[in-house]
């Protein structure tokens, strides 16, 4: 394995082989440990000294399914921390198979300067100047490197928001259809990646070289019954296929979760318009596609394809998150334009979920209507034109929050809450509080453990339980974000004996035994790794909270405010 | 003495007894201790809990001269952190005589309706609503006022800037004669006013309530020695009245520390149009007024009154932070654009430093040419009409900076330098960096001790003793900050006996001997009461910071950079 490390100042490319003290990482382990070892935490973001790191998972490149989660790792010109933001789609097995465990982009190039990273194989790869490039919109830009690179490569890249240094930048990567749809949305690492002067890197899809497995048969062996378990799983086997991840609007909303206006309400009167049962009506009777694989060794294809009623394509995958975000967070029920939407954003390169809330405030401001998808539209095309206000909505809820003095901006570390309020679900209050990521959803996703209908055994309006439950939580994604596998895959664990198949997959790559114990270790390694980052970038207790809003104002139907304590905040992680 | 505690919400107007801890208090001492007593550090600055206090200076009222310094205190929406700023006027002279020491204001009223606060006498005062006087400007809104309420009032109001709650909305003064044209610029507390619905105060200038002095004859016999020594003083006797702030212009640039080109330069090449020489040419030679009283009990008049070649008023006092800031910062060496600029900002309610610095930002990232007075005249128009642009400078530097992913931004914790390089005096790095009210001049002026020219003795592009005496300077400005004496009448302290003779007019008030120690602790708790204030709002060492740009980059025509250590900077308070 090896790391491929790219300085845009000088234009050089090194292959470099592992250090000893990353040989056992990989995806946010290798990331954050990486970043927090080589990036002085108070450098600027968008500044030469900050690092860019991509790391497919552990086990990326492995037989073992949906292992396709590629970490992208920085400091984060959003949150001021430390950040990783992982996607799908097909750059981390392409990456893994040609034996490159992280791609490494430091320096800065000038200011006017573009460039392009080409992969070509296990000992090939060059920057190419494309001065030419630079503003172009990700499809378009995708269709010209595949034309120009082959279309059997893997593309991740930046659109006009990541070119323009925006807040909300994502990088977005091409999935298994080779469309530019899935994206590392979080933390606006795509601002870094256009700060570097790095359009896009391409990767040959080729690559044949096997993963270094010491005990191959036990590891065959495990996987085998991993994906076996996932299939058989009703929820990864049949529901996720049917309805994508939409098939959370309806349970969340019912809970009364469903931030919708801004967060000013917990339900949202056109829910039916948006459910994941809608959806999949639409599609279908508009000839797209559910049931869609979107990722690299992927066997739950809970991706989609949505199309116009005259079945042309319009975005892959519509997600719940965008469902929300461009939905009943800015009191829209038209699902067209809700696609439209995130299509947009793919497009422009931005995240969702950032995006939608910066809209959101922007209404609640006064600025437009809630319910209004029309001026959402434009006001997401003046990103890309780059208005002033445009560029506001570009930079996230906190910059369209400071411009109007409006404090109603559900942001935790200058970042976006995602689809579940903090109110009605007190456990995600905890995650998007604590987690050194912003209110990143995906850190500490405790839905399960409040919510009845999804099983859950506390009481979601109370505080009792729930640090625990976000912390353990919390310490179990940071290992999972480091092995690559796919959230939705982690159906495989629930079944008898899953969690002891994960541990021998773990040994039989390792060549020594992996235990429970371990797990929990590397994830808390992770998480004290990235807690010190911050601590030295300046953040403090005062950045774990969230804004006033959700303290002072109760969140109809079921009249909530959030009640974990300070104290009770403070202790998540304490011991770290 | 009173404290008139107004409450926003309630609408209700309340005379207190002051607490006895407050008693011995006033100015700079009264507004942070109070501040850090009653407002929660985490609160939302523009939200009701926040409060703002408006102090007159403990000498303030008194035979003492040029005490007419009028604290007003709050935590920053700019900073994050807390906030005094001063200035001058009648407003402390008139509060003081009526026997107020503090009028508080606590709250927040319905967010469209808008409130004056009039204090009539000792006994009367009362909110009176005029929900027509929002967005108006302050030479409107005082014209009206003293139609309204009568001439002989002093008042203290906000423009349009704080009406929106800009973050570098100021809170103007009325001056001698009665123009707002005083600012208490720094830190934003024009949108803390604004947001609180409170639109103006207007106090009545006939009190005669005399000053609590318990040794009358001795504080009577220091302060006539005092005033005396001013007026002997060649800088406050001569060269001030002469020139003004302005004669500042060519010695800092001749040491190469004139911020020019937002700080890309050191000397600005335009400085003979705009220096004090200059000013009071064009001046005399209009028929405006050099040696112009600005405050009450002032014998200095370092004042101006500025005039077209028409003879036409355009504004008063012209002064060096401001010839700085829309000067050299901007690229610009037009005079008439730079007075344009700064009644301007009186009108509107601005910082003229931060704002100006702003634009320089927005020029510097290319939006617009350095040079360009008369787009910077429309930019600041723009500020008042509320457009996109307009709002983004007058929410200062940092929003301009990150609307444009611009990094050269030279804030710290938000607040823009002033007009003294940190590179070329090094002082001002430690200054800027550690003071906790964000990067202030007034905070610690350690210029004098820099420049030779100044009789300053130590390197001024070293580091030796730098920390020393920015702290030193710090401490006692504080304690200066709280009695209301006018900065430059210090020069009476540099006088043989000049501190004893404060130190005479200290016991005589008090009723007890008070020691330069005393005076030393006096200002000394000060600061610990707001580096308090601040660590409980979650700033931290790094927030204590010049941004790279001062590290990296080397200031011509010397070519030095900033060569305070982290540690040296930490070691500033870090007893405190």
């Amino acid at each position: 394995m090896k790391f491929l490390r790219v300085n845009m100042t000088d234009e050089t490319v090194l292959w470099q082989d592992v250090a000893p003290q990353y040989k056992t990482l990989g995806g946010r382990a290798l990331t954050s440990i990486f970043i927090n070892d080589e990036v002085l935490a108070t450098t600027d973001p968008l500044g030469p000294d900050n690092k860019l790191i991509f790391a497919p998972g552990f086990f990326s490149g492995t037989s073992l399914i949906n292992t396709s989660r590629l970490s992208v790792g920085s400091k984060s010109p959003l949150t001021g921390g430390i950040k990783e933001s992982n996607v799908g789609g097909t750059v981390a097995f392409s990456l893994a198979t040609l034996g490159i465990c992280a791609i490494i982009i430091e320096g800065q190039a000038d200011a006017d300067s573009c460039f392009v990273l080409n992969i070509q194989d296990d000992t090939s790869a060059n920057l190419i100047r494309a001065d030419d490039l630079k503003g172009m919109r990700t499809y378009d830009l995708t269709r010209r490197l595949q034309h120009d690179f082959g279309t059997d490569t893997s593309i991740t890249c930046i659109g006009p928001a990541g070119d323009s240094k925006l807040l909300s930048a994502s990088i977005q990567s091409t999935d298994f259809d080779g469309r530019p749809c899935r994206a590392a949305g979080r933390g606006g690492l795509g601002a870094v990646m256009g700060a570097k002067g790095l359009k896009a890197i391409i990767v040959n899809r080729k690559g044949r070289i096997p993963a270094e497995i010491v005990d191959l048969d036990r590891f065959k062996k495990a996987s085998k019954q991993y994906a076996k378990d996932v299939k058989t799983d009703e929820f990864s086997g049949e529901i996720l296929p049917q309805l994508g991840t939409a098939v959370l609007v309806e349970p969340i909303n019912a809970a009364g979760a469903f931030p919708t206006r801004n967060a000013t309400l917990g339900q949202f009167e056109g829910v039916e318009k948006i459910s994941g049962e809608a959806i999949a009506k639409i599609i279908e009777e508009r000839g797209g596609q559910t049931r869609h694989k979107g990722c690299s060794q992927c066997i739950i294809d809970c991706s989609n394809e949505f199309v116009t009623s005259k079945g042309e394509y319009v975005t892959s995958s519509l997600e719940y998150e965008t469902i929300w975000s461009m939905g009943g967070m800015i009191g829209n029920d038209d699902i067209d334009a809700i696609a439209r939407l995130d299509f947009l954003c793919d497009d422009i390169g931005l995240d969702t979920i950032n995006t939608g809330t910066a809209i959101a405030v922007a209404f609640d401001a006064g600025y437009g209507e809630f319910g209004d998808g029309e001026k959402a539209i434009r006001l997401v095309e003046e990103v890309a034109t780059g208005t002033e206000m445009g560029t506001l909505i570009g930079n996230g809820p906190d910059a369209v929050g400071r411009h109007f003095s409006h404090s109603r901006v559900p942001t935790v570390k200058g970042q976006s809450i995602a689809a579940y309020d903090p109110r009605a679900i007190q456990g995600m209050s905890v995650t998007y509080s604590t987690t050194p990521m912003g209110a990143d959803h995906t850190a500490g996703w405790v839905v399960d453990q409040n919510l009845e209908a999804f099983g859950g055994t506390v009481d979601p309006h109370g505080s009792e339980g729930q640090v625990e439950i976000s912390r353990n939580t919390q310490i179990h994604m940071a290992a999972i974000d480091t092995v690559g596998l796919c959230d939705f895959a982690q159906t495989g664990l629930a079944a008898e004996g899953g969690f002891d198949n994960l541990m021998n997959m773990m040994s039989a790559k390792l060549g020594q035994e992996f235990s429970a114990q371990q797990w929990t270790e590397l994830g808390t390694r992770v998480i004290k790794t990235e807690l010190e980052f911050n601590r030295n970038a300046g953040l403090t207790r005062q950045d774990d909270r969230l804004p006033p809003m959700f303290y002072n104002e109760q969140l109809p139907p079921y009249n909530v405010v959030v009640k974990i304590s300070d104290e009770e905040l403070d202790s998540t992680f304490s011991d770290l």
